[in-house]
């Protein structure tokens, strides 16, 4: 039979996609309007991040009222207070996609330094990290959470070789283009940040499921407790 | 009488100043170390981040134990979670102490661009916001907290200003600086997000404490909930 706080928990599962969602969708637009030079895109972008300020706000009350209806214990407490966690890297990697359209429209007006081709690259990498992050949390699937791990490492070379490039390549040959350079290195950044957020995601739902077996063999514990 | 939950509470707020000063430290010493091209400091801060790490997962344990335990209502419930936002606030704090050493072990070796003056004033925005934002929620002190937020715009400020004098009289002027002046426009973001961090913290606080007048105050909910 199941309980009424499933439903519930149910219910937090779909806000968490929500939110996550809007997150993905917040960063792919970012590159879009960087790409396409679209001023409307960026400013959407900033402006569309209330809502997802909105929704964090509305998520943690629902967590906090969940936890004092129901005082649920260890799995689906672990679950509750994941999901918090969760919620709340969501909102800052909607706040680095804003960052992103800001730093855009810095740029916007001016030609293009360079084609852009690693940075949507890292952009993909991102996106997919966030995607599985939220996945793995929802499927409590810790072998995709590995996989999110796994992936970091990648983007932070691609992020090292994206400032190498515009360092060496660009602002030490001429001066002149470092204020569209350093806006490209700090977007490459900000992306790459987001896939931290992502790692601190994947950390999380390792950590849930993690605790969960330990609770279930208490002979894994340090202290007894 | 104080309740036995009172006395865990107690703790949990000594655990909160402790991982406050832990990261205040770290902000501190990673500019001492680029102040004084001092790389031993800044691999110190380096290891000491593990340490940080561990403080915070105990911080997490005991905040979820202390919930399944004595299943708190509303106010201990507010402070428990807001407690569990901090923990990972001052986490990230750490973390960003660390990207500083990082940064400044890049240039350590290499002759200082400028003398350091609007980097420390920064650095001393960011240790100040961010204990101010604690001492707000260990006292549940809304002022103070709004203190924060208050500071928060000169802190953009700065940062505006040392990334602007970084690109347009370095960078600009002089191609070969832009190794080095990259490193600094780094370590001046990295303290602005350190204030970001402090902002966050401070409006949790506020949260959680006007959340708690709400509740004294049916009448101020939208929902009736």
């Amino acid at each position: 039979m199941e309980r009424h706080v499933d439903q519930e928990l149910k219910e937090l599962n779909k806000d968490i996609l929500k939110m996550g969602a809007f997150a993905e969708e917040a960063i792919y637009k970012s590159i879009e309007a960087l790409k396409n030079r679209d001023k409307e895109m960026a400013k959407k972008i900033i402006e569309n991040d209330d809502k997802i300020d909105e929704l964090e706000l509305l998520i943690d009350e629902k967590c906090i009222d969940l936890i004092a209806r129901y005082q649920p214990m260890a799995k689906d407490l672990r679950f509750i207070t994941t999901g918090m966690k969760l919620n709340n890297e969501l909102e800052r990697i909607a706040d680095i996609a804003m960052d992103i359209a800001q730093r855009t429209l810095e740029i916007i007006d001016k030609p293009l330094l360079k084609p852009l081709i690693d940075i949507p690259k890292l952009s993909e990498i991102a996106q997919n990290m966030v995607k599985m992050a939220i996945d793995a949390f929802v499927r409590s699937d810790i072998q995709l959470a590995k996989k999110v791990l796994l992936s970091d490492p990648d983007a932070d070379k691609l992020r090292n070789l994206i400032q190498k490039e515009l360092v060496e390549d660009y602002m030490v040959k001429d001066g002149s283009t470092a204020p569209r350079a350093v806006q490209l290195l700090l977007i490459a950044r900000f992306l790459e940040r987001i896939c931290d957020h992502a790692t601190n995601i994947a950390e999380d739902v390792i950590y849930m499921v993690q605790a969960e077996v330990v609770r279930h063999h208490p002979e894994k514990l340090k202290d007894g407790k």
